[in-house]
């Protein structure tokens, strides 16, 4: 029988993907499970952009351009415009969700071997892209005690080696909800330009922010303009994450003419969700406002409940829609396994993410969790109201 | 500044896309473009999958299953044993695109360095899938004198080295047409049992053979259940290249275990064209009867009126909508440039595929082209005529 290859042995398994058995046994028992795990938004997509797709006229559904359309690019780069970002279309690759975006990212700057630097916890999926790219995630672990703050710089620095292309960031971040300051993107500015690296921003949560804190964007920094790309998706902005659609944004023409081949290879970005993409830059503030002030009022709603809990350390996320929770327990993976094997109140459980999932250190992050607050408050406080009761009960 | 990577540079530019500059140039100036260059077909996208998408009563656009629905697979399955292909559910991964499913493939059995055979001339996005993967093409040609009919298995069996992997065909043939018998496919599972390799067929063109002639899937072959691996898309079956739906079929189960990894890294296909992939399945046989008539027509029309150039010569498809001509010329490249930038005939011209890009031996190919045929009788009768016409005016 043929061999799989190493790289794809060593391709991780989704963390939260290995509960969904155990999930799917306690739904079959008649267990109602609330589920705290996934990005998954209940929020409604927009109305224009639904309305799009259904009002299609389309008879051949041909490919799409592979960059994406001209019209589609400069609407985007407007939408930029509008959040202090300087770019024209001819900064922006069109791609297949945030994840392809990523994916011809480190295509188009790294090699076999070579490595990149991501402060942890950082989202799961980055390790896949990266053991898929066959290249090395080297990691600086962040704290819950300050919120998932930017480590130390010096930290940074002591582990650039010549094989490092890039530092990776999630601002705000997915899982710890933390909202890098213009002081903090300063300082990874001075430090990839002193080493000649890009410095890759996650800013798909770019809208979700909180307190009345502004986003500071890598693409706003005067002097980074060859050395910053932006991941951006249109998946948590408008509450489609089953669009697929995303981009590559970079004032660097090297690594957009790169990406561009990665673009052509595959081809087209889906077209239905295309339409729904270009429609969906027309919706209105007030949409932006009813979600955020909704992801606002649940997060206040959790974080307190959280905190109630004794012997639970919450972090105050102040973007995204996710915080990560540090656990009485020696295991996360073995409780949160446990509360949809063992435990129910009233026929009812709860799904959580292992954290350790997060993290690329063995062994670190083992008694955290991951909660995304997706669900309406009244389920968030049924949600943690079982979370508290597990916690009681919970013999491991 | 920082570098882009040695594979980023490495990857090939789309040989098609070279020339669309000069076509924008001619179209600027006021010339009618006949298009043969690209696999975008003109035919209608069945109704009933174009209505599943328009009737859609979706609130929020949400992933999909990573892997496609249980429900959309068994109706894969189900189509597939109409084929004689015997597949169940859990034996697919659903993808976005064929060239989803090919990059997933590479990944899941091809470490950095290794190699994979392919009879070139082949699709020309194989190089830049192979690129992305670090692999190496290994090319074995075949020839025009017997219509690109699979090469002596002795020319494979020495290109076998403890990098091989694979050895990948298209069937039908994308650029050749050419049809794979089924003593050609039992031949290569003979050399794949006796090397332990995997066998990848890339079948997207499945339908769309002509003369009565039947497919020979690579999955129809008992004994070769861990060594095939089959590449399927909608795009050509139902003129849908804009889904980017498609599907890797394997009865290894390991390869599909792996192959789920890389799904899961990258969350869901586009759940709109999933809608509309799942409802294809649902078009009537008329469709594929009306729409195989209509190309098997085009195919003689085009073979005939080719013919008849002197000095062209010509394969005779017997699959998919494409065939390679040899041209009196040198070079084939400066050719279809030539065809955009110089020449016009009352206001029009036409655009071809310099077939260079689809072998990876330097210098192979250079006389021929690839035309597809897409269009309609009259414009491919009026494309060949123009092709005529400059062949004769051609200074090259």
């Amino acid at each position: 029988m043929p061999k799989i290859s190493v790289k794809g042995h060593n391709m991780p398994e989704s963390p939260i993907r290995k509960l969904v058995p155990y999930a799917e046994e306690a739904k079959k028992r008649g267990t109602r499970v609330y589920h705290l795990n996934i990005g998954q938004p209940d929020i409604k997509t927009p109305q224009v952009a639904l309305e799009a797709v259904k009002n299609n006229s389309i008879e051949v559904l041909a490919y799409a351009r592979s960059e994406g359309s001209e019209t589609y690019r400069k609407k985007l780069a407007s939408y930029y415009r509008r959040h202090d970002i300087d770019v024209s279309e001819s900064d922006i690759i069109v791609t297949t969700g945030g994840s392809e975006a990523l994916l011809f990212t480190l295509g188009s700057i790294t090699d076999f071997g070579d490595q990149i630097i991501i402060p942890e916890p950082f989202y799961a999926n980055y390790n896949g892209f990266s053991v898929a790219n066959g290249i090395e995630v080297v990691p600086i672990e962040s704290n819950i005690e300050n919120g998932f703050a930017l480590p130390p710089i010096e930290a940074f620095e002591e582990k650039i080696t010549e094989k490092t292309k890039a530092i990776l960031i999630c601002n705000p971040g997915n899982p710890t909800g933390y909202l890098y300051s213009e002081e903090e993107i300063v300082k990874l500015k001075n430090l990839v330009l002193k080493h000649d690296l890009f410095l890759i921003a996650d800013e798909v949560y770019r809208e979700f922010v909180y307190d009345g804190i502004r986003h500071h964007s890598v693409m706003s920094q005067e002097g980074l303009e060859n050395h910053a790309i932006m991941i951006d998706s249109v998946s948590k902005r408008y509450s489609m994450c089953g669009a697929r659609i995303g981009c590559i944004v970079s004032k660097n023409p090297e690594v957009i003419q790169t990406a561009l081949k990665y673009a052509q290879a595959r081809l087209s970005s889906p077209t239905f969700a295309l339409m729904a993409s270009e429609a969906a830059l027309e919706t209105p503030q007030s949409y932006f406002d009813d979600v955020i002030h909704e992801y606002d009022e649940r997060r206040k709603v959790l974080i307190n409940a959280l905190k109630e809990i004794k012997n639970v350390r919450v972090s105050s996320p102040k973007g995204a829609f996710y915080c990560i929770a540090e656990l009485p327990v020696e295991d996360a993976d073995d409780f949160a396994q446990w509360m949809l094997e063992k435990f129910e109140d009233e026929g009812e459980t709860v799904m959580v993410a292992p954290a350790s999932g997060f993290y690329s250190t063995p062994g670190s992050g083992k008694n955290q969790i991951r909660i995304a607050y997706v669900l309406n408050k009244e389920s968030l406080l049924r949600s943690v109201e079982l979370l508290r009761l597990a916690l009681d009960q919970y013999p491991g």
